[in-house]
């Protein structure tokens, strides 16, 4: 071997005893044992056979940093997009766009690729005039500025943002031969601003208030109503849910350090952990409060669950346990035979993810995959497993289970509980063909 | 109060017991102790006064998603830019950019505003051309694209990096009234790669193997030495932190979920977390083994620290617990009397944080400030604390503690222990004088 490009060489080679080399080794070869260290040389390429050229790159001056004060990814990564479905939202605009999460690595979504969903389109509100009132059934009615905002004690938390219609092109069969578009309204950020605890005090919300309506400032005044401890829903039931909803809920400015994206809802969004993201209301710009659900047009006209029965599961707001091998997918094939390394995504509105279950065979046998750090409550979780193939047809499936101990369903049992005429919380284990050419596809295996 | 848009009004109001209403009071109760219940009349603004008119965005349908299928931040935060030193880096292009840490939240810095620093510019390198070639004392010299990389087995850690010179200016006397430009080569991202053992292995490195040589694809060929155990130097000393970089060491190829920006070193960097930045060489592009440093040009004309004695430190990566505050701060000044919440960043190549003290006193008293979740070894800590203020003239300084017991330094004690001739690893404490009128300026107290 010899030096590629002008480096000095050594000017004091010096006599070494190596005194910590065995303990170097005994680390390595734990480290092997972690990683399953035979299936290494598989992984690894052709040895190198002679001297490389030195890269244009490393022949001449690159950019220097005022010309990029906002950087952007590489002009190479062009291919990494949102991307919508013409056929899904036959609307003036287009208003469902999915992340690429077959390209993401980590738990992290950068903002240029967390998924959108529009009812109105994506507005431009000038945080310096945006105000957010706080009324209703509160002793001191609030006007609220960003800056106000930014002075009360700060809450952050890494938490996913899902789209409860994530997935529900498929309850009927298979339509998108795509992770993209099957799994795409999905993604995860660190949020940043005032717990909705805080904002209640400082408002002197009444004890007897049971409903929180929060609405977005957007062309569809997107409006949710959220339940409080003790809520109850028209017909006089109660609503489980309004301790879980007030004990993580925050107003927040923040996404990834900066201020929201427009797609998020800059300047100001609700952000409730765990929920369908529409409850998290983009562009925040009241919160009232009351004892009673408001039944707005958006909360009727939408989620709400269509039951074989014909009746519907209304309040439905969790993100059950969800998991999805994001490596092989139909988006990215499998290119060589032997070693992979199965990788995934999982999450829970619960909780943390305890365990992520593998299998190969469409579920006949499962093997344990591990967790990556950090395991973090109503986050994404990302999954590995290595996996040695061969070229025969597989069924690769993911399997959660959250700290609750709720298991994700396979569709046939989702299908039993909840039937087909349903668009949303389709959590059901999803099942990718590899075939022997690596080709993958989606499909459906609803008797396991 | 009555409601300010269109909204239907509740269509079914409920006779409602209440029955959590107790447990949401003690919960509000407790919510209360914890921030600081008093505090909060003083954060609140004046009370609603009249209904608020419906704005635009809520009255004109917004862009659909189709436009932009990668994000940018909203056009109003123009303003939350890297920005660089006119006089620092008089070369033919500028070469050092810095974070806009006063602007940031949480402990993610999105990858647009993460720092720069270029030894000879920033290159667009094809990831589909580029190579690294791992050589020197292997068994099997080996030559990987980034798709190989990608097929071993990953792993993925949120870690700080920070440029050793972060501060640097500043060691002879206050030079900057800003934080961007005192602490601003400062950022923390999620990033994904491959273990450096995992790699060892693939090539089979010679046990004998004590130093590495990383080499990066730029104009600079910026290069440096790295132990391994059992390293010593040029003059027989024994370099003790070889274990430390080896075992959290990666090559990586994401960075927060996406391809590393052309900035951080697309298409593969080194990251060896906890260490000064420069040892995580960008567009990394070689990895040779041997058993002594190779004493190249950046590292020879570089990242020594020059003593009292005019004898240098050499190879003094790591580092060292540190924290600032990044409000209030000169480049956010307070405007309001009352109640203030501090807010800093803490953060250690030791590990994870433990503890932050905040005085605003100059250091004369001490309280503990409380750490955001998640506090994760080598990452970015974000810490607050609740502060009454009336306008009196006040110096507030944080410090931070790491879980190896190290105690951030005053100026005063580094410079007794490093003397003032020194660029690099500047972690002491820093004083903001925040004025009677709410401006805040960069001072030094060298005698506490």
């Amino acid at each position: 071997m010899t030096d590629q490009v002008n480096n000095a060489e050594p000017t004091e080679a010096q006599p070494d005893s190596h005194p910590q080399s065995s303990s170097r080794r005994k680390f390595l070869r734990e480290s092997a044992a972690l990683t399953g260290g035979s299936v290494l040389a598989a992984a690894a390429p052709a040895a190198l056979a002679e001297p490389l050229p030195i890269p244009t790159s490393n022949k001449f001056l690159g950019r220097g940093v005022v010309s990029v004060p906002y950087g952007k990814p590489s002009k190479f990564e062009g291919d990494i997009l949102r991307r919508n479905v013409e056929w899904l939202t036959p609307d003036t605009i287009a208003s469902i766009s999915f992340s690429p999460i077959q390209d993401l690595h980590g738990i992290i979504t950068p903002g240029g690729l967390h998924f959108e969903r529009y009812h109105g389109g994506c507005p431009d509100v000038d945080p310096n005039q945006h105000l957010l009132v706080i009324h209703g059934k509160v002793k001191n009615p609030l006007k609220l500025t960003r800056e106000d905002l930014r002075r009360f004690p700060q809450h952050t938390g890494i938490h996913f943002l899902e789209c409860p219609a994530n997935g529900g092109m498929e309850w009927k069969g298979v339509q998108m031969d795509s992770i993209q578009f099957t799994h795409g309204m999905l993604s995860c950020s660190e949020w940043t601003g005032v717990k909705l605890t805080t904002l209640m005090e400082a408002a002197g919300v009444d004890p007897d208030a049971t409903w929180m309506l929060a609405e977005g400032g957007d062309a569809s005044a997107m409006t949710r109503s959220l339940p409080l401890p003790g809520a109850k829903d028209q017909y006089g039931q109660e609503i489980p849910d309004g301790m879980e909803m007030l004990k993580d809920a925050m107003v927040v400015y923040a996404q990834n350090g900066e201020p929201l994206r427009p797609e998020q809802g800059h300047p100001i969004r609700l952000m409730i952990p765990g929920m369908e993201a529409n409850v998290s209301v983009k562009w925040l710009r009241r919160l009232k409060f009351g004892d009673a659900p408001w039944v707005h047009r958006e909360e009727n006209s939408r989620y709400t669950d269509l039951m074989p029965d014909g009746k519907a599961r209304q309040f439905s707001f969790y993100q059950e346990a969800n998991s999805v091998i994001t490596y092989p997918c139909p988006d990215k094939r499998v290119k060589q035979h032997g070693f992979q390394e199965i990788r995934g995504l999982a999450w829970s509105g619960r909780g943390k993810i305890t365990h992520v279950d593998v299998s190969v065979d469409g579920g006949k046998n499962w093997r344990e995959a591990k967790l990556m750090d950090p395991v973090l409550p109503k986050a994404l979780t990302r999954f590995t497993i290595p996996w040695e193939w061969n070229g025969e047809e597989s069924l690769l499936v993911s399997r959660a289970v959250d700290e609750t101990g709720y298991v994700q369903p396979t569709l046939k049992q989702l299908r039993d509980a909840r039937g087909t005429n349903n668009i949303y919380h389709k959590n059901s284990q999803q099942v990718w063909r590899v075939m022997p050419d690596g080709e993958v596809k989606n499909v459906q295996i609803v008797n396991v």
